[in-house]
């Protein structure tokens, strides 16, 4: 029976963005069916008593370089939204509609939504760039409203962060090969390499 | 002209100690000429209100793991220590020692600190095992407890700690590659990549 590879990210996060444009590829690569997350950092934050990484004195003017070198070496679009870190309840719930009702178009729509705000530096934290861009992928732009208006979508993403953390996850990307715990965009050749030695 | 490879190192980092295994043969392979600067993380911790990551919660359970399974798919031997982490300043002023009288010697030693530590659980936090270790490399144990306990080398620790702050340098291994600053045994392959790019 093939693992499953469950992929934890949040908006904001930089490694986040560029784990979710490969993804679908490590997955396709190891034989792991994929199941993606939307979570938020916030509550994670507060567990941690940490801040996000740009934030951290001596810390932050590096990780701001390591971001656009990492997407640079990686060949994939990269600049430094002038607004960083957003809030981003509103991308993560429309993420979880598509998951429960378009599932087909979900990887989809989280990818246009990362790509909006760290290539094309739009604000995913508003919920009217969300749902634009939710239209560009062809979802209903009225539908996706009352869905991430909804209770049961609220709710849901309040679920995905707990059990996320009932689970070991702590930052963005988080990637679980069955029980097997991998943080960050730099440890997909672990799970390379941790899959090929079973 | 080559560039330099400035790789600082702190003696308590387990990805520090996986670094050293390999930077000599990363620094052969770039064309880098390479530069060892043993450095203690404490007053860098101070400064960035941060601790050692075993200590931080979500983040402890996940780091002991990580640092078991970097190595293993790494091929280098480690046993996480029952004592972690330790004070590594009688390790760290025996390398800055060894680097400016006995050079040749220096590198070896370095890394037979670290296994010591970290493969074979020698509690390198005291003098005498580190003297211990300098004697089994074949230098003078007597020439080396003089050497540590000296002015100059307290002197040579404390200002290697400072200019290291003064170069951004905030965590372990570090490596400057001339002024660009590459943090984690995982950005080995940057720094290939980036030399290569040039």
């Amino acid at each position: 029976m093939a693992s499953t590879l469950d992929f934890y990210f949040e908006f904001s996060s930089p490694y986040g963005y560029m784990a979710a444009t490969q993804i679908e590829e490590l997955a396709a690569e190891t034989g792991l069916i994929l199941n993606w997350h939307p979570i938020l950092l916030g509550p994670m934050f507060k567990v941690m008593n940490s801040a996000p990484l740009t934030q951290i004195p001596l810390k932050g003017d590096y990780a701001v370089r390591d971001f656009k070198r990492s997407a640079m070496l990686a060949g994939i679009p990269y600049n430094q939204p002038a607004t960083f870190p957003i809030a981003t309840v509103a991308a993560a719930r429309a993420s979880l509609y598509a998951l429960e009702h378009h599932r087909d178009a979900a990887g989809r729509l989280i990818k246009a939504l990362y790509a909006a705000y760290f290539a094309d530096g739009r604000p995913i934290d508003q919920a009217d760039t969300v749902l634009d861009i939710a239209a560009e992928q062809g979802l209903d732009r009225a539908e996706f409203e009352a869905g991430i208006g909804s209770e049961p979508v609220k709710a849901g993403l309040k679920k995905e962060v707990e059990d996320a953390m009932a689970r070991g996850v702590f930052g963005s990307p988080f990637m679980l090969v069955g029980d097997e715990p991998f943080w960050g965009f730099d440890r997909f050749d672990h799970i390379r390499k941790w899959v090929a030695r079973r």
